[in-house]
């Protein structure tokens, strides 16, 4: 028995890729911030969100699951990629994330900025075909380029269903708020086939029709869910890029997260966490949190995949 | 196209007083704070508030409006005023704000403590006559005199009652909480004339009936809406000098100013932001929002008259 | 009058032990954290909430009373404790524990980290018989041992209950969420005799469910309440050493603790403080708050008391 | 024995004013700020000092004296005063610091802003006559108004002079650096009859050159040693209201107030700490060390004293 | 008068571009940092440094000059770059100097991260022809490449000197210091013309030896001085990217720049100022007056010039 | 070729020791702080400094050698040891350095509090006999109890002498200055055998005198550099738990450590970073720079040993 405040800063104190060679499920670190339009340092995001990760314990209470136990979960250690070269880091990016799906069945990504999200839909989208995207997220990132760049954090679902990686049909927004360039953003954003549950329907409609609403609407197939810290109120994670007032508690995103229990999820990603505005890591916590519930989510759908397949 | 972080500071990148000689409204900083009781640093406020506005992008998705299309707003820089001398600075923002009404329709005040809402609205009943005031607030602030002094930031509206500037059969204070010196302090507030909606009534009648409350108390008049950020959680709002827990989150406080749409509101101020104690600029970003949240609650209620002129 | 910024940090600015020799209630810090296993600093708990409380005025809207005006309440100061041997701490606490309460009717202890209750206990139970604890906190704190040892801030329930100090059928935790070691960890406590209510619950089953679940549980007899600042959310205090997020806000926080108002609570404590982990005193605000709202339930219990007896 | 993190804070540890009855100095907080120009917080600085001195013991190895023992030294608390009318605190001051002159030898005065220097001196000219005065500081403090303010802390030394407080024959000023206003403000600080020496004379002649000007232009006579905590660099000393970069180290400025051993120092001020702007209590470490060695110095010319009395 | 926290943020008060038409010398804002390859966020040093730099007065006591009474010097705001392409970057920073430099006699440039030297030497070789080069650091930044690009933080000097813009034997660096990849990376810069100041030959040799070296060194030609903010010791400076411990004091770093009085400084450049991980501002304030002794010297160039013209 | 912020946090990025199995010098963690007196936290040391290690590259220009190539060195990862038990503590710590010089030639211990010294000094005094210490501090740490506590971080050496793990007549403190309980601290500490140089003596006799002296102390026996970070001002190493103001600079303690070139160095440790009162890293930074010194004083000493046999 180690003191969790001993040893290397592994996610979740998980074995390293060095301590093991076949694995179920990789947790990747992806320290990349060069399509950031604001406060930059989600470079060091992921390292951020393996220390604070290290009081994260074996048994989800929530979703009633030991995502630990039941998968072969590895960190991977991180992706490298060129911090000056936009298109370069994209094709690291693509590439890395699709050597990992190589060798196992799901990743959890750590970002990094929400740029990270395109070229991992590639990766993800070779394995398993157009996926169902649950974006939650305080902006949409549906932007079709900013400052004449095609790939930034204000972009990567745009490019994503220009390449047609993501099924629209089965995909949603969650968590929009604050201010917008225009009205067109939004009705621009509809006409890509995309949903959204803005953050005021939370309090105009109430939990259980959100939670239905993205059941509903993601249905059965492979989903992949990519979680924007920004989505939180800045109360609850200050240490990111491009705050927005008025979002969602940890304890609303948690719950929102349980909700999706028995989704088909195969992968995601946690973006956006800038360790530089974090205070007493909460933002790192929050992110940490959110990554374990996401294993326990796979760890769930893959629980039901193996269920239905023996019987 | 400039990104958002390059530039001279003014509030949500509006053009400078040097830039434009006609406005319809001016966001003004009054950077006082002498009439502080507890910890002093409100003068920064107007600086940290601009800082963080630059993230304010022109549609307002909860009130359906642009407000700098709609009316022409400048940012007119600060009024300057003593800071040793509290009656000279009393004297100098109430000259200083009539002087910027003198050339618009109205003005959203950036604090300073709250002090400065006495002289302003000394120049805001000389525009308007006696104003509808919403005081969102933790603290009454109708304290007859502090320490022998009759103009300290838990006086204000004393002082503006006291001198006929506000209607108090229309106004109320919201989110009063925390403990006081007295049950009599409740009781003296009550023989103004005010009425209360404290911080608990929200849990125990929940949100619509708070609406309903402003709405019925403040009728078709001209408001002036106060707003002191410490009316925020110390969570959402921890750069404030006389913080009180148990207050209401910043998604709670936008969507009860969103609530008020229709309503007035002809002016406004936001208080008590005192960068010293924020992290990540959190404060001055709820605060920033605050000032667009009113904006366009004055963009609204222009667009009413306008209406019901051309009508 | 002095300014609330002035002379030396008593708990709300109450008299010291220097300064009064007869007392009813003594607030009483116990600066102590060597059973901590994550992130240490709760020995300057004490100082950080006593400099916070200079805010707290005399009256309590919530429960309506006037506890320094219906009790004499005293700043105790701290009980001095060997930060290097736990025995021999938890020796030291409840004889110091046991002097105070030997001159008082009750005290309101301030950690330090949780393994003070404990020894707290110890003399509790001997001044009240065995208590109903009402236990606030995102963790059990009855695990058997940690790292071999039996005193830790992860055992003080385990041993109070080991020593019969605790009436567990009139016990409870309320707040507990995280992940957890075990799922037979929430077994083990549960063949304890306590009873627990979830976060989540909060959100499934409503405010009062929660207020009546705890009122019903705690029935008549003296109440104990312990609360750990964890079961607050990082976003509301950050400061402290093992947080967990998804947890209360302030403003729920506090209206659990006034729903309690007519229980019997005759001593409790707040710990888990750290301010090395805090920012702007936020959490030191908000353990200062919980101490008087404590201190209200107190002296509302007393005058209940004192009514039956003379009636 | 108690852990130094343990009980009140009073100064160093100090028994308070509420537990002893004579003394033969006294530490006093002065918390006092509205005569700050730009960085309001001053006023936090007698607690903050206080909590910081908890490290200090009893033995002083640089000036080998143990002042604690050699003079009965007491934690005498605040002086209250007015902050919202800068006459009125002058009065409360001087009154205050002129009670406790009455009734013991000497006072070392922890600030506040430098504007309670004048009130101090006051009350110190009233006990020894004109004084010597020895001013570390980067600023010169003798403009004679600021916004047609006679007494602010940019101010104290033109209406201490004035007064005739001050011998300004025997006076100096130590650490003046940063940019200034006018030529003219040198000049006319010199045509007051005080000299200076610059941070850069430090540099350019040496320690010995330094330590050797002080004392000589000191004499024999009675001094009062007043402290700006911004004479420090900003590195050394970031909490403070109007910081100077390019200043002296902690240790160069320990070892200037050492090589004063054998002045007849009577009393001092160590002032500007402003906590809000610190780090990790450097700063108020710095100012907590800065009083100690103020007492000791005042510990040899006591015991000086004592010996020419003697012999 | 103002007070010196009022009104918007422009460069030590200066007007801005907004204010005035003729100017003589134009402080200038270059926020990018997308040539970083640590810590990222210099793209706030400009807004960071006005902030800072109102605490600036007009004389200049070391240098004995009125800077703004000499020059009419304006702040001429930001030239926008693009975030997310270097080399377009590149262009628009070299397009947007050299249009300042057409309208006034020099400028001093806020960066930004260290890459911008190359572009701005480009506008300012085309006015003055090769510069003298005395830069500040505590890297060579001479690498040529960096994950395979050319224009990065480590490689502006390569990129001027390849492009002729530097006359390396007049040019040096000063401060360098810290773990390097290599010892040929000393060759390297060494084969290029440079000569270097480390930083231990301050101890080793004393301050006259290096500021004779570097005066030597430069001669009477134009020269151009940038400055890395990371010369200065991370205690002095915490608020930059890459630092490096065991540098410069600030009051190390002023001397040395005051020492160069009489050097024919024609612009200059503050650069790697990133305040997210700054405190208090001190690094930001170093920057401020690091500006200001860059202009100050620019100031007596122009004098001396003057006067020989006018002999 | 990996950006420096990317992949899992070892020393200076050296491979950990799930990733090589044969190495000659190991970098070690001791996460325990049990041993601490005033501020925790310093189990925390190890990874900071690992993180902030990152920027570290392979060539020493002080001391002109490659330490990484010229020795096979390892990041071990740490020992775990009991946080409530300190007896216990000691043991797990001797055994586990011991273990690790089973299998290697030196270690460079990261703490952790103080206390470990003692435990590791047995391990080291086991492989090479008793060695001389050069021990930097700004406290003696030879009290014998502390609370009645044998082990503490207020007594490591006097435990390490009473065991004969220290060559007295060869070791040595420098940079002890502070108070001090009593003058007797300073006598009890000579009549142990050590030899002390103070802190001032660095200002009273110039560096060379201090290199010199201690030098001629160590001789040309095996020496054990015990490193705590208070050693240095608080301005360079605020992140630590018992901060003494007057101290090192950051490049007067790297200069110092340079100057031991040459003497046999077989291991050391460096001690008390404590994270939670850091600021941008600038301690942790120092910590890792510190390390990085003492194994390339490591690698001189080697080199030299080699030169020697092979002559
Ligand atoms: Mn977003
Ligand atoms: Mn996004
Ligand atoms: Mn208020
Ligand atoms: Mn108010
Ligand atoms: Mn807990
Ligand atoms: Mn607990
Ligand atoms: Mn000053
Ligand atoms: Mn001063
Ligand atoms: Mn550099
Ligand atoms: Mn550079
Ligand atoms: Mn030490
Ligand atoms: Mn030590």
């Amino acid at each position: 028995v180690y003191p969790r405040y001993c040893g290397f800063s592994t996610y979740a104190r998980l074995p390293s890729i060095h301590e093991v060679s076949n694995f179920d499920v990789a947790v990747v670190g992806i320290p990349f911030d060069a399509g950031c339009t604001y406060r930059p340092g989600a470079r060091f995001g992921p390292e951020a969100i393996r220390c604070a990760s290290r009081l994260i314990r074996r048994y989800n209470m929530g979703t009633e699951v030991y995502p630990f136990r039941d998968m072969q979960v590895v960190d991977y250690g991180d992706i490298p990629c060129n911090p000056f070269n936009i298109p370069k880091a994209i094709d690291e990016i693509s590439t890395g994330v699709g050597n990992v799906l190589g060798r196992c069945d799901g990743v959890v990504i750590i970002g990094g900025d929400h740029t990270i999200s395109y070229p991992s839909l590639k990766a993800i989208s070779d394995k398993f075909g157009p996926v169902s995207l649950v974006h939650f997220d305080s902006h949409f990132d549906t932007w079709d380029e900013y400052f004449g760049e095609k790939c930034t954090h204000g972009t990567p679902f745009k490019r994503a269903i220009d390449d047609g990686l993501i099924d629209t049909s089965r995909s949603m927004h969650v968590g929009i708020r604050g201010s917008v360039n225009d009205h067109e953003d939004i009705v621009a954003d509809e006409q890509l086939g995309m949903k959204t549950i803005f953050c005021s329907e939370l309090d105009d409609n109430g939990f259980d029709w959100v939670a239905n609403k993205i059941k509903n609407r993601v249905g059965t197939g492979p989903v992949y869910l990519s979680l924007d810290i920004d989505v939180a109120d800045p109360a609850f994670a200050p240490g990111t890029g491009t705050p927005e007032v008025g979002g969602f508690s940890s304890r609303e995103l948690i719950r929102l997260l349980r909700s999706m229990k028995g989704l088909n999820i195969v992968s995601g990603d946690v973006v956006e966490v800038a360790p530089a505005y974090d205070h007493a890591d909460i933002t790192a916590q929050l992110g940490a949190n959110i990554v374990f519930e996401i294993l326990s989510l796979m760890a769930v759908a893959r629980r039901n995949k193996t269920a239905t397949t023996s019987a």
